[in-house]
């Protein structure tokens, strides 16, 4: 293995990473403003974006009172008076169309030495800001969620014994999640772990009833706390010069993107794909934005699909079996660099995951790393509308793989292939 | 497959059963009083009971106030002065020592036809009444259980939904729980489901603080909830003409006993077993309290053991791998009449658990029904020595076997092992 592979090995597999706080976007970067929005994926031209996340930044100016009404909010997105960035240029990740404004309720996550990373607080299952939804019913959640629910999670932590996002998800992966598309036992424990600290806070006792009866109906509530965990970790292994490990991957719905340690902030980019997903409620493919969020960072750290023997619910819920997650998980292997040294699979004796997806692997192999991936209606805000594992072309890893060899780093990696596959 | 057997396993499999209370032993049977209690397992004499049994009996005295001392408990059992009786003839069922006494705070469980069965709120791991400790904290502990935990549960119901108690344990085996054993998954849904209830009740804000830091702290706090639904389904499943499904495991610690559905409540029993457990703290085989506590009552109902693939983390406790778990699932199925239509294993493709041990099979196969289990220490109060995956001896299966035969139910269920094994 070569060293800076085994270097940013090392970071994925040794950053710990702590909650520590929860507040307002604006209070976790100088990156967003009334109308300076964070979205998912590579950047995009704010004419190109796909429907959920026009519908996102209605309700962002919305939220931000730069609108006071949807016709205006559209006026304004129509003239062009609204820029965006990605969250992962913020260190932020966001699910689906992951609009983030400075009013946007966020998790921020830091590592022992001092990266901070940011997501915004999952609203539930259906109507919601991150499908694009801007009725009054996602506004008053995504207000309350913001002036009670997160400063009172906030309070809780200073009651609280410090939280370690990384062991969160390593439980997680004992109690049947993957951490990505099911977390319901990650929530619980989640939950568990706040609720104390709750009851130690200034907040009113009927707040508290709210903000437990929220948390505990939405078992996805652990959704950010995963994935900004899983950002922060993969910031510390980024920017390691001829590292062929992915840092990032990412899509706006329209263009996938990676991003790849021993190459800075360059996106590797490829057609959003749809994958073959499981539909709801008789939708059509022509129904879906394609695979859109910044969410698959969860794979990128080694949970996620990568852990796909750890949460058979998923598996039987597209259609598969134990079988098919057994193969995944060991195509998954052929891919990585590595072994997670602290996500640990249960079913597979306590194996490690796979970890540090290797762009030249995937480029000498033709392996399509995967990811488990929610699909939200073309429309804004009709919520969910199907879930898949979906396989990620190999161009934009074969693409990285050339660029890092024609800067001269790509030799080690090449001839450890062979013999790995040998 | 026999009339009664089938009608048994119906039962087994088609009982619902929810969390009807919680409350004081005295207020959930007459079979209590100040000096007449509950113990774990078959009838055993008072002068033969093993050591954590005589020590919940001193706790149980002082919790009563029949004693103001430990030398005066103990001059009372010395004088014969405390009668006992097994929990299960008060359709009850109390883990390892299992004594329950009119002040014991326990939660009751009831089927759709109102049977209605009832176990020991969990104290935690370590010094307990269970284990026989008659110190002052554990004193402290089990009087604020059942005048502050148990009253403010109970309340909490009020303002909760009904509790399905075996969906509770279905899902706890979705969690990596096999709901015997391993309960931490269980323990934290439980709180999720019960913790929104509490803080609508007239309890003070501390001490819901204190009952939810509780509940959170323990990761065995969903046991009681596990088996007395066990108990629940094996009532209803006991009493079948015929029919040679065990309804009931448990042990005194110094005999193991079953009871079959056919054979009314007749035990057959045999020396308790020890098995060959993983011990902690340097304990030797010398230490350990051979197999107590009605908890078996799992397995009798479907978990616990019979669910070994659904909680590796219990195989790996003990040495073992996901191989052997599967062997031992396997195993479990040659000894079953029937498979769980509700406790489905994740990880073997949601197949359901064997279900409704028969007492031919296990004569005609020689094949011991094994259960998860924890050891206590000899002595009383000295807490958990060992956990071990115990086999239990084919004496009082194949005495049983026998004992249907010589009534005339015999043959049906021969025939039926022979063309099991084909």
């Amino acid at each position: 293995m070569s060293d800076p592979t085994r270097a940013t090995l090392d970071a994925l597999n040794g950053t710990d990473v702590h909650l520590s706080h929860v507040c307002k976007a604006r209070d976790a970067t100088d990156r967003v403003g009334p109308r300076r929005f964070l979205h998912a994926g590579p950047p995009i031209e704010l004419a190109g974006i796909p429907g959920p996340m026009r519908g996102a930044i209605i309700t962002g100016l919305l939220l931000e009172r730069e609108a006071g009404s949807v016709a205006e909010a559209e006026a304004i997105i129509d003239r062009g008076e609204v820029s965006i960035s990605p969250c992962h240029d913020a260190n932020a990740v966001g699910a689906m169309a992951g609009i983030i404004t400075p009013n946007t309720p966020v998790v921020v996550a830091e590592t022992t030495d001092g990266i901070r990373t940011f997501s915004p607080l999952n609203e539930g299952i259906g109507g919601a800001m991150r499908y694009g939804s801007y009725d009054d019913i996602t506004l008053a959640r995504l207000r309350w969620l913001g002036d009670v629910l997160a400063p009172a999670l906030d309070e809780a932590l200073r009651h609280s014994d410090p939280l370690d996002l990384l062991a969160l998800v390593a439980e997680g992966l004992r109690r049947g999640d993957d951490c990505h598309n099911r977390l319901v036992a990650t929530s619980a424990t989640l939950l568990v772990a706040l609720t104390p600290g709750l009851l130690r806070t200034r907040f009113e006792r009927e707040d508290i009833a709210k903000v437990v009866s929220f948390m505990a109906g939405n078992g996805h509530f652990a959704l950010p706390f995963a994935i900004s965990a899983a950002k922060a970790v993969t910031l510390a292994a980024a920017g390691i010069p001829g590292s062929p490990i992915v840092t990032a991957m990412a899509s706006n719905g329209r263009e996938f993107g990676i991003r790849v340690s021993g190459l800075g902030d360059r996106w590797f980019t490829v057609s959003a794909p749809i994958g073959d997903p499981v539909l709801l409620d008789g939708a059509t493919l022509d129904d879906v934005t394609p695979t859109m969020g910044d969410s698959m960072i969860s794979e990128t750290a080694g949970f996620g699909a990568f852990a796909m023997t750890a949460a058979p619910a998923i598996m039987s819920f597209v259609g598969g079996d134990m079988a098919q997650a057994q193969e995944i998980t060991a195509r998954m292997r052929t891919v990585c660099a590595g072994t997670s040294g602290r996500f640990l699979i249960p079913a597979e004796d306590f194996r490690g995951t796979a970890l540090g997806i290797d762009v030249h692997r995937v480029r000498a192999t033709g392996v399509e790393p995967v990811i488990n991936n929610g699909l939200a209606h073309r429309e804004p805000g009709r919520g969910r509308v199907g879930a898949g594992i979906t396989p990620i072309p190999v161009e934009p890893f074969a693409a990285a793989s050339r660029a890092l060899e024609e800067a001269g780093s790509g030799e080690a990696g090449a001839a450890e292939e062979l013999e790995f596959h040998a």
